[in-house]
């Protein structure tokens, strides 16, 4: 059996989804360690229902790492390191390495002064913000994560983007499922105004402006213009703070210093400021659980909106969706199917391997 | 020349506008010096352009106080201080009381950790963040408040407000005017659906839904129902996150636990999450200011939108009210102005006091 037949398979095991993106970044020179924890972001991601952050972005790292514009083998090393506070250098690496590191030292630092704030400079796309977040539920302390990102938001009232759609995340420790907000931004990501580009599809209103800052629903006028932020100026504000503190404050590059991972200019860099908080500086693990599981028991008692089924928590929709397709696997798409065999080729690795990642053949 | 008559001019002498507010505040109890801090902070939201937050409330604190709802004499102490993380008691008091106090500590935190978070309980509204936020700049460092209230967001696809608007103010030293962003998670405050109610008028969709979690233009409707989040259900897990570091971490009242400042239930409950980030740790002032300064000039550079004059950064626009407010006075409704006789004649201070802060007196 080929490994194209497996390929037309919809669902994957996680595991082997993992195992096959880590010797993928191994291939290019990635480390084992560090090919791991962006395997697991990948893969989290689907699970999560994320795909837009999950095995779709591999190609796209692995391109950059062949054009020699990101280091497979970065080592991210902290520059600074003062009380409560540190900045890592993440030595041009995939995000989530240095990312990952920054919460290991903001961990380290809660654990030591209540709370930790560390910076990353020189990184790149970091994959799903709330993974990194997710980090630091383990040791029962609360993760803060904000990254800027390549300009895609103007300014209010400008017409040229100057600001990413900068993620938030944010993960409260409960003893069951966390609570998980991982928000960007903008109204809509710059990739589906490029899809509906090529679909050759009108895009909603209140999506985008044009290049002279006007609304358009027309996706070709929107890419030389600008993504919209949520909630207006709200949003604009939000964006330019996030990279105030992720940019301007941990020495990295800034508003439009940051180069798209589709741009071969060179470096992106992407800045990220983690911050993580230990709830047992404030009061005992318990006494908080027990105060977390009566708001989230108010916010699941809510009357309900008519027609609504159920109020969830944010990032309860996604735990939910993980349970599902930790039993039924991660559907990839024909595409992201044919684009991973593609690299797996161009990278001389067995399409037999590939093979196995094909949810059916679990059982052989 | 009777207090009435000056009353007619509708502009007042902000130095003036204080003292009358922090005599008002010492007459029912206050304490001088905390008395001073809450007239500063009114007076210098209406300065801002921030009127719903400045003088307005006064007879609103001052009513609480005298029902016995709020602590006038309330001495806000350190109930728990580990390393970089302390908790404030608010003691019942103004909030801005405890939430200054709480800044004051997170600036020493902060100078010798780098880092610090302070978080309040049992406090009150503590008028504009922004005004908390900016205490921080003095110290160069940059400040970050979150406070929780009384619950007018519902959960999204639930029916019954569980969040406040929650308030988040960030504040950015420069070397010059701060980047200063302050805003509520609600669409709209409470405040304008009320005076809708009163005025009459119908309110604009996407402001509030009704009791049944639908869509209305009717303020009645929307009273008895929900304020909309902003950017749906991102505004709702904003809300949601800044309740659990403002209140459930901090030991303060939480969701619909926190009443409004308009029930006479008993304390608030509010509570408040302060950080302070000293920009020291992460580089050298002149470094970051340098780096800020090619931030903002960025934002002032870019190509405007057709019809746009100018682009803002956060708080340019409430600076350029103050700056004009200093030298003109601030505008109070003659509504205001009635109001704040009242209060004065009520606690039997003479009117006389009240007509010099006529702006047109100032050179007697």
């Amino acid at each position: 059996m080929s490994g194209y037949e497996s390929m037309e398979r919809e669902k994957f095991l996680p595991e082997r989804l993992k195992s096959f993106c880590a010797a993928i970044l191994e291939r290019v020179g990635v480390p084992s360690a560090h090919a791991s924890i962006v395997a697991d972001s990948l893969v989290e991601a689907n699970l999560r229902g994320v795909d837009t952050h999950g095995v779709i972005l591999l190609p796209r790292y692995v391109k950059r790492i062949r054009l020699g514009l990101m280091n497979p083998k970065a080592a991210p090393k902290i520059v600074r390191d003062s009380g409560a506070v540190a900045i890592v250098d993440g030595d041009n690496g995939l995000g989530q390495v240095a990312a990952t590191k920054a919460v290991e030292i903001g961990v380290e630092k809660a654990d030591r002064y209540g709370v930790g704030a560390v910076g990353v400079r020189n990184s790149n796309h970091f994959g799903m913000a709330a993974y990194i977040a997710l980090q630091a539920i383990k040791f029962d302390m609360i993760g803060i994560v904000l990254s800027n990102a390549a300009p895609s938001i103007a300014p209010w009232g400008g017409a040229r983007p100057l600001f990413g759609t900068n993620p938030i995340a944010i993960a409260i420790p409960t003893g069951h499922e966390p609570i998980v907000l991982d928000m960007a931004l903008g109204v809509v990501a710059r990739g589906k105004i490029r899809a509906a580009a090529r679909e050759g599809k009108s895009i909603p209103e209140g999506w985008a402006l044009d290049e002279h800052g006007q609304p358009t629903t027309d996706p070709h006028a929107a890419l030389k213009g600008s993504v919209l932020p949520i909630a207006g100026p709200k949003g604009y504000g939000m964006a330019l703070m996030v990279d105030v503190l992720a940019g301007v404050l941990t020495g990295s590059s800034f508003a439009d210093g940051i180069s798209s991972v589709h741009e071969r200019g060179g470096a992106t860099g992407v800045g990220h400021f983690v911050q993580v908080v230990n709830i047992k500086s404030f009061m005992p693990i318990d006494a908080f659980r027990a105060r977390i599981a009566a708001l989230a028991s108010k916010v699941h008692q809510s009357p309900l909106a008519k027609g609504v089924a159920r109020v969830y928590l944010p990032g309860e929709i996604e735990a939910a969706v993980k349970k599902e397709r930790l039993q039924s696997g991660v559907p990839l798409s024909k595409m992201q199917q044919e684009e991973l065999v593609e690299l797996a080729k161009e990278l001389g690795i067995k399409t037999r391997f590939l093979s196995k990642i094909g949810l059916e053949r679990s059982g052989e």
